[in-house]
């Protein structure tokens, strides 16, 4: 016996025949199966150092997907038939932060090993899943040059708190792993970082731009140019996308808020901008904790740099 | 090549090998597939009268479930094994009201000829659904007695707004679906229906207990008074739980709340007591609105009451 | 030339010509207008201890009276007749508290001087307003006698902060308008007042329940106990409702929560029990902090106090 | 007798004497009254796709007018005299769309009929409003320019949900009402708009400004250049504006809220520009659900956006 | 130079000279300091299995002390002159969850090192803390026996999730701290449990009670017959709430909230009941949430626990 | 005996050994203590003319500077060293507002003449404070030039509510504290004033920039040609931030929020600009509602505006 309108094992959900959601392109990565964009969740916020449910985005963000479609206006150009493969989330274990770690690097690391996909997005997470998602992609690609967008440096010691959601890139340049020279931090904002370690990307020639620089000579202006010092030396460009660079008004939902920071429009532009160099390969969005925000307005801005970053 | 951890088609949510949540008993029904509870969800309310989000109650019972498991320590027994078939949403039009009616019945009355399941649960949307719902049991089974948990009488006039939630028991006896005798409303409060109702209650010999009945004869009383005014004379019983028959203290997201109603102990062992006779084929859950909600507390308490009906 | 659907002096809510919302009983007062219960709004609690929004409620109250019908059930009556003459909220001075509480006395007084009506209900604002509400009455009826349900005893000194929120009772009685051995005060709570206030009541003959005594003896037993009381000797009883007397998870938006309180059941049925005696003349609801609450439950209790004074 | 303080029939706002509110020149409408600028209330969201609580706006928008005062200090111009006549809501019926459609559109006609005020101002609502209130335009009026803020096309088909609030004009284009020339929409957002939808706007020579337009040619002058493609074809001028052109951290309350969009001074000076034109007779405001706002600041952005208009 | 009016060190809470606040009688411990009552904080969630920010709760739970007062009503006994001890709250360690949990055990222990005081308070934290907490109590005072209320028995294996908050009293059990047969469990709810663990309880001789039990023995009732088992064979009593054992309308902060639980007044009565045995020398307060709760409900309610157990 | 980890007077925070959070270089003012800028709580808010809560204030923005760190990486400064007195917050007397009043202006001149310190910021409570402070600022040093931003004039009259915190600017004026001459106000809005007070603004030669002055001229511009005007004339400069001078996006949680405000960075970078300047001695920050806010956002900006004030 057939249904007239029941259909046990799909959603409900109203739909425009001609319109494709975001997250219809959306599918379980099966084996051999290949796409365009592979997308995976590290839901890990354990070790940050204040409360964060930054481990809730993977979900809220998927969710986001479904309230935009594939179409670009701006290109005129439809992206239906680009195709989004989902390698799920990776489990964390409840406890042990050094075996989800392990988890994230081995997880991401097969999903490239898979070669399923132009490019990969990672959704966190705290800023800690940086560094395994970027360990793998060094594994992989060789050489990596990263643009993070941040209002913090994210290079604190260990020694005080562990491998926290403020040490990733410290810990990245201390194992070798990533070259400070190859790290550009655009949005660092005044009063959001110890002197130290502002010294310490200076010591290790990482490339800052703060949000006085931002006002003074353009956010287009200083995407251009951290392109420029990457793409000659590095085999591949990482995208780090904390969303605390951008202004409370319009992040809301990010642990660490404060005023001054980028508009939502500085962002999305910068994105675009640096997604479209074919040397990118991969980018995380970190730090959006939905258990703080308001009508998920930072998980929809999180979905919007994806689309940025995928639909070039 | 397989994966170490990922799976890409299932959640990541913790998993205790010894537990077994109630949502995880719970599987898209699929053609010829019987189990022992069939779920449906109805996620209707444009027809409330004042604003509902009703309709997005489904999915958030559907969820509660999924924080509390198939053991039932009072009467030590795991109902691990009890299959819940999910029979999906009915898709609403957006704009065409009969048509939607006409889609509920239709797939109720489909749901209930597959003879998959012992007894079925319809969740809700407002009050309005109980119509198409009670009118596909009467077509199965024949004679229904039910049993109305509920602050209103829901007998209102059609004239002056057409079917809303505020009609479905009216409707129902005019159309000859119910006969007045067969109905028993529990709960029923004070300055919450108009007169003319209760006295329509009256002469069509409606079976009503208001919340003094049950501060003064105790709601266990009343539950086995109205079993035995049914039990005899109807082919199958039906319950209808109105979420709102609950004090506003312990269902703060049904949209017309208020003070003075009954505790969710007292519904609870109400509605176990009332499920445990062979005679009840379906019940349905209705006026949860998640949108008005806190911390989802009303949908929790419907998912308990789903698992004190199915798990007798 | 007539419009078929605007009304543009009136509201556009959905009306069952069969229902009647208590708040379509009530009218503005005009001269020489009499009705069955008046009503008047005091909305101030600017000399709260704790920052108070309880002046707001007035509004929210009223609000609530439009969400139930003027249909009891249980009686069987409607008071669709009974008329509650709105005499309007006295217009508070931003800065001075003495005009202020001077504006309230004089307007309550001028109230009952209409004559209009059978029985009053004020609405606080915070419980300081008792004050000036309990002299106009004294003024007018004579010796008075008070059933104050309430977790504090309301009888601070005045020398740490003036006429606060705290002070009302002490006030009564220091200045010989409220005989102690008049006031009944019932739910008082633990750990809720200080040693000298307790000695201050006992030295004053103040009759106090506690919330172990309703535990104990029962609401409905204290509640007849205390009519008896002040039956023989007052000229007039008035009852003054802190909301505070309920458990927070029934009275939310009480500026001064905490557990353990009377249940909402267990005060309407005590304030309808005490409404009955025909020396009831007035009745005070304050502390109802609608900037505090969720989904104004507790203005929606107070409008259920309301009617259970007002329909008996 | 007269009261020292109370006006039942006023409510007891603070005044202070030289300041007037924007609410306090909004009168209802009387027979032959005569104003400067109509409001009228179309309370309707039932046929939105999701579930939307616009439908409460023209309440809030309302109150929302109470905060600011008439005097304009940019233009040193006090329009305390400027009357504003209130034509009420339109009643809409619980469960009958048709029925509410042409209650809006007779409502509107109606009140254009009278003649009584050189502008109008339609309050949704959700975006569906603008269909029957357009009509009433066009019948009133003639030939009818329209400029509309908005993200989104909303030109969607009619097949797959009937006229929901994705609909209008597409809808008006086809039962020519409104010519695709005539219309010209600013703010179309990337990802929020489907391929089909884009083309019919090109095949109907719609006039679409995408935010990047806005980004690179500026507001204003996009403002003037759709003012002069409209001012001499046709015979009238309608604005509409759909909140949600406006970017979620501006307009948090919209139902479809999203990054990437305008700031509220663009909006605003967007709107004054085009209000100054003599033609413009007519502006409707829409998509603003009160329910899902925070401090009804969207509601706030709104009653802006009227005074903008009505202030020229 | 002194000051008028300022206190630089102090806060500027208003006071009323008659009344202390609980908060005031809690001072800091130093060396030789001794008092009535000594005060832990162990915040401490990051190993729950769901995110928890239990780990606030001893900030929010001793700023509740400061709404009380130090006067019981009830026994008309004033505690102004108890002292309470604040040994602060044990630094956790960001990511090293070993560390945390050796941190904790070992402050608990140099805790009741000090003999300072009769009894502790231990305010969690998640449920995960009762571990460390109870291995300092049996290390310093020999044989201990629990009473514990809780939705849950808290028995979980290891191996799934390492030890997490589900786990504790399995923990202490297998570690053989503590003796099956001294532990009893109050509250324990239906479809909250698996059967592995119902069956671990009775293999382990544990004592629990349910719900159900509850119902129909009276709080009271059991509450005796616990005291009763452990007061023979036991060397201390310890006492540990987890506020999941009250119904989620009297208790909405708890992470794993739900219908059905103990009302407010009955598990502060069953606390008082149990306390004012003499072997009571502990308590911990566990799994309030505040980053999840309605206006500190939860900690207000834990604070009466509190009081309830300090002042018997 | 001493603790391996305890330390009962000191709170718990994770500490970096390399980051000093602004909170860590504020400690009480000791007799004799010096150090560079002072801070005073005026926790006053009662004479608002709207309930607002902004006595709440000076905790929540002294708890955000624990967000932030003494490093500009900006000026590669550090400014831990730094010292910042923590006078306390003046207690308010909850009944007399005059005595209120005079507490803060006696407890304002007492810290100015300790002449502890180079600079001092008054956190409000409502914009009435400016009242006292200013008066206090002015006997001590001179005459005294202001630069307010602020959406208000602040300069209605006394008659209708006293001295609200509409009135302090005309208070100032009337008193001959502040020459009309000697203030400067930035951000007037729109719709935000009546005509009355923009007149007496004019005639008492009040310098007032408008939001069309801002757009127009740079905010830059504007703050350098204030400083102009007051540094010749003036014995010191004072800066009265009203915040709701900035959007509602950007700081929603001011008691009178609208559209078409300033932006944060505007702010901020004003603020910065003028406090460059040597005369600049004293700033208060007022009409921060911290009840009313989202995650303390408006709290944040103005701890930003507090080191961008301070640390020049």
């Amino acid at each position: 016996m057939s249904f007239q309108y029941l259909k046990p094992n799909r959603n409900a959900r109203f739909k425009d025949r001609y319109t494709t959601k975001v997250d219809e392109t959306l599918t379980p990565y099966e084996e051999r199966k290949t796409g365009d964009i592979g997308v995976i969740g590290l839901p890990f916020s354990k070790t940050s150092i204040s409360l964060s449910g930054a481990s809730e985005a993977p979900g809220t963000i998927r969710k986001a997907l479904g309230s935009y479609s594939t179409y670009s206006g701006e290109k005129d150009e439809d992206y239906e038939n680009m195709k989004l493969l989902d390698f799920g989330d990776v489990p964390v274990h409840p406890t042990d932060t050094g075996e989800t770690l392990k988890r994230m690097q081995t997880s991401v690391k097969e999903m490239l090993e898979t070669e399923a996909c132009q490019k990969y997005v990672m959704l966190g997470g705290d800023h800690g899943v940086s560094f395994p998602s970027i360990s793998a992609f060094k594994e992989k690609f060789g050489r990596i040059g990263v643009i993070q967008w941040d209002a913090h440096h994210d290079l604190r010691n260990i020694e005080d708190g562990g491998r926290t959601n403020g040490t990733p890139f410290r810990s990245l340049i201390e194992e070798g792993v990533l070259w400070g020279e190859d790290l550009c931090q655009i949005g660092i904002r005044d009063f959001s970082n110890a002197k130290t370690y502002a010294d310490y990307a200076k010591k290790h020639n990482i490339h800052t731009y703060t949000m006085a620089d931002v006002e003074q000579k353009g956010i287009q202006f200083i995407t251009d140019q951290v392109i420029q010092k990457l793409e000659n030396k590095c085999d591949t460009i990482y995208l780090s996308v904390d969303m605390d660079a951008v202004d409370q008004a319009f992040a809301p939902g990010c642990p660490a808020i404060g005023p001054g920071g980028l508009t939502a429009r500085e962002l999305l532009g910068s994105v675009a901008m640096a997604s479209q160099h074919p040397l990118v390969k991969g980018m995380d969005i970190v730090e959006v904790d939905p258990t703080k925000d308001f009508r998920d307005m930072t998980s929809r801005l999180a979905a919007h740099v994806m689309m940025r970053c995928m639909y070039t």
